[in-house]
């Protein structure tokens, strides 16, 4: 079996929209995944087998069906799909997720938002910027949800950037957000300000983020690590970076 | 002759298992699956030919007879094989096993149990966390058994990783026993508490573990050239690692 | 869709001009290319898919569509088309792109202007160096235009070197204007030149430059590090070098 | 022409047995390889083109006629082939001989002697240790000619561990001698034994070897370089290691 | 147009002779072309398009004409044609020349003559070493020529050795020049000696040298940088090595 491999019949999804959160600064697309993930309580709908992913398994405490590292949650009363991963991804991987996706036999297309951070310093107080991008439509959908076009010129790369190109030469409908985050460390802050003022109005859900908001210090010692190793390695690491005033 | 070489027509199997033993942390596979061959005196059942394995012949004392580097032992009494390793295997090498071992002719399907260690310090006395996961079913003969599920998320790499990946994406049954081991050296007690309480009630065999036990501090001085050796190469040294509270 | 995305279809260009503008030597081309887009008000005619360019996706200021990094832009009144790359591009890559518009449905063949930098010191009020060399013919237009012949010998490579090489193989008609440019540095007074006394009279078409010369203290601030970026990656700058006495 | 390029009619030979020179350590395959084609006067029989080896060409002195690195050389009367190598040889490249060979037009089965040895420091009085291995049968052969079997376990890798690989994959007959042998210094010495003691009674004839040994000292000058550059890089260099007691 | 690319229709060749002229040690075979090239007013015959070489264009001082980095020059007088080269030849590349070489339209067979250094320190009034081999016949050609047989067992490798090789596979014929060079230093001397003693006697030619021989130290600082670049790069570096005493 390559490709998506869904685990269960029970879950009946209904144009679902996909949220992507794989690896990147400030680790925001992940926490956002993750939190989503046990906030709505999503179950384990597929395993991902893609021939770039790291031919590894993963077990979760008290269960001991092994899994993929990179696995889709579902919840079929929002319509709500969100890929999670526990290991870097690279560009081609992501890439082959995305034409794995295709093929898929739901109800209707998958529309996708794509998350990443752009890295940048700011105040403690200060609320993070936060803009939505598009390919092959979906300008109105960002709209109607209030969220801004962006302010300055950029670039997305790792393999957030990497499913946006797929979307874009594929002509998919895809919906990208980009929310400025501490760079170098886990920003629980910026992923929860993504999830209420992004995920949360494209999904038409109230997203309740006090959890990311009242342990983030905790929560940016627990994944420091992880969130330098992230940043380390930039092929892996989806970011967007501005394009400067003539570039 | 590419793949695996059966020698021999005398060993008749019948639903076999194998236990897998390549090296990795601790180097608890590794020390199991030679105990397992010496002390119940298996024959060297097949040569094992693969593409991705080094290209390298070996011999045993007083044996004229050339043998690959990776083998298979049988024991026809106990249904039981084991594959032994004399070189680093690297996981594409070990794909390319487990897909071999699909066209073989045994009487039936061979269930498979992987071994691979968590590396943890621990005291001198303290006994090893011991559990165990699965792919494609199994959990009852776990459960039967007597060994726990996982107490924390993890991540299994290397050749074990690959090959349970192998059994997760082709719905093969197989069972994964991850022990606590010291990283860095050989830990014939690790081995010892794998075989005693995980492999041995598996397979419904006791397997004597005296010797590896009172010979643990030679057989730690003996083998730590090829732990430390083994630990420096992470793609070839198969382990088991905790995902921490989020990740 | 691997290739060129046309856009549009109210642009209506007839035997056009192709301007390239990859990063390179004193950014000489891409500061050409970015000025006539914005000076000439061109439109984004056509998304680059190339399967050697970097999987990202680009967004500009105010604007929530995703764009290619590398694309087209077109001003019909001219029929003139200029390549913009808001990444490196590779000489593989920009061979991709070389065979891809050959497929392309314009009216007539599109005779390309490629543009390359030599790095050379020289003082502040000099005029910098520039002359013309061609591949398939072409020859006769640069003496229209009032273009010198090479005055030494000289080596062009990077993706322009890979451009006019492609034209060459396959006997395209192809002009490469070489100016003489600070290295290391944006130079944007040997961009203007370019345009001015190179790129203008090829075109037919006078391009004002005062804004690249009134601003280039800013421009060459603004710049900097693209410029030093550029260098520092030999493969992807395009350059030319003189070839020496002998060699 | 890919293979083997014989290049004379003149040379008949029945039922070969081809030795293997490739360098190694201690150099004693090497060694033995030259003296043999030295001392027996043995003819150039054939040039070996193969896509792994490096592409070059050699010369000797006074003849003006190119020649590839590693060739066969013929002793019709003793029913002999010898390989020499100028050259490195990768496993991949070994391999790739060993496949030629099949496609020999002989009048019988080549049967292959491969050379090795074990490095180990020994006091300049002492005989060094030598014993014989196979694939494919031909234990019978070394227990008539008086050659011991091993008395370790070992693992022989470098290019002649991939064609003693090979043969055991193949089923083709082949015997390995090792012999220990100084490590990162040529060492005639043990060269010598290995020619009186294992090949000389394996072949039936008596190989004179005084001249190695005489002339220990200088060969040991003239080819340390060889010999130190050989060592460094493991993969093109032949040699058995021991597997120690438990792995 | 893959392969070698004729520009003209004029030119006339009857059994040519090719001579080589790649960088190298001593840069003498790249002295020796650039040389014949000039001295003889040769004419720019055929651009070379083979994949492995770089891909870049060259210009000549007041020609607009763009050019492949290597190409063929013609004398139809002399049926010369000469091998120049601007950048460094792979051996890769240098075999896929070999090839295309085969497929071309003109009236005979081309013999070849290859031009290598081999690196050693000479007195300054020293006539340098000089001495010749073939491959597919042509050692009476030589000895008509007066060029002596080689005084010592070599090895050549870089462009050149892949070349001969390539003619020793293929049993064309092809005759191989050596001569003694200062390594690391243009060497215009030993061009001079080479064209005058062995390259002029092949041809039947008088070739004048006095040129080479009165700008030597100007050549020698001219070329300097380039002599260190290819000495620097081994693998496209043509040369000889002495074999030395054994091996």
């Amino acid at each position: 079996m390559i490709g998506i491999d869904v685990l269960t019949d029970d879950v009946r999804l209904n144009e679902p929209t996909l949220v992507e959160g794989l690896p990147g600064v400030g680790l925001v697309g992940k926490l956002a995944a993750d939190h989503l993930v046990e906030t709505f309580g999503m179950v384990h709908y597929a395993n991902v087998h893609c021939d770039g992913l790291a031919p590894v398994t993963t077990y979760a405490t008290g269960d001991r069906s092994l899994t993929t590292p990179v696995r889709l949650y579902a919840d079929a009363e929002r319509d709500l799909l969100v890929l999670q991963s526990d290991v870097p991804v690279s560009p081609a991987a992501a890439l082959e997720f995305a034409e794995c996706l295709g093929g898929w036999s739901v109800d209707a297309e998958v529309a996708s938002i794509y998350l990443s951070g752009i890295g940048r310093e700011r105040d403690e107080e200060a609320t993070p910027a936060l803009y939505g991008v598009t390919a092959g439509g979906g300008g109105e959908r960002l709209t109607d949800a209030g969220i801004d076009p962006p302010t300055e010129s950029g670039l997305i790369s790792g393999p957030t950037g990497a499913l946006l190109s797929h979307a874009l030469r594929t002509d998919a409908v895809a919906v990208g957000l980009v929310v400025e985050a501490t760079p170098g460390f886990p920003d629980p802050e910026a992923s929860a300000h993504l999830l209420e003022n992004g995920v949360g109005p494209l999904l038409g859900t109230e997203i309740p983020v006090a959890e990311l908001v009242d342990h983030a210090g905790e929560i940016r010692a627990a994944k420091r690590r992880l969130a330098e190793r992230m940043e380390g390695t930039e092929e892996t690491s989806s970011q967007a970076r501005p394009l400067g005033m003539y570039q």
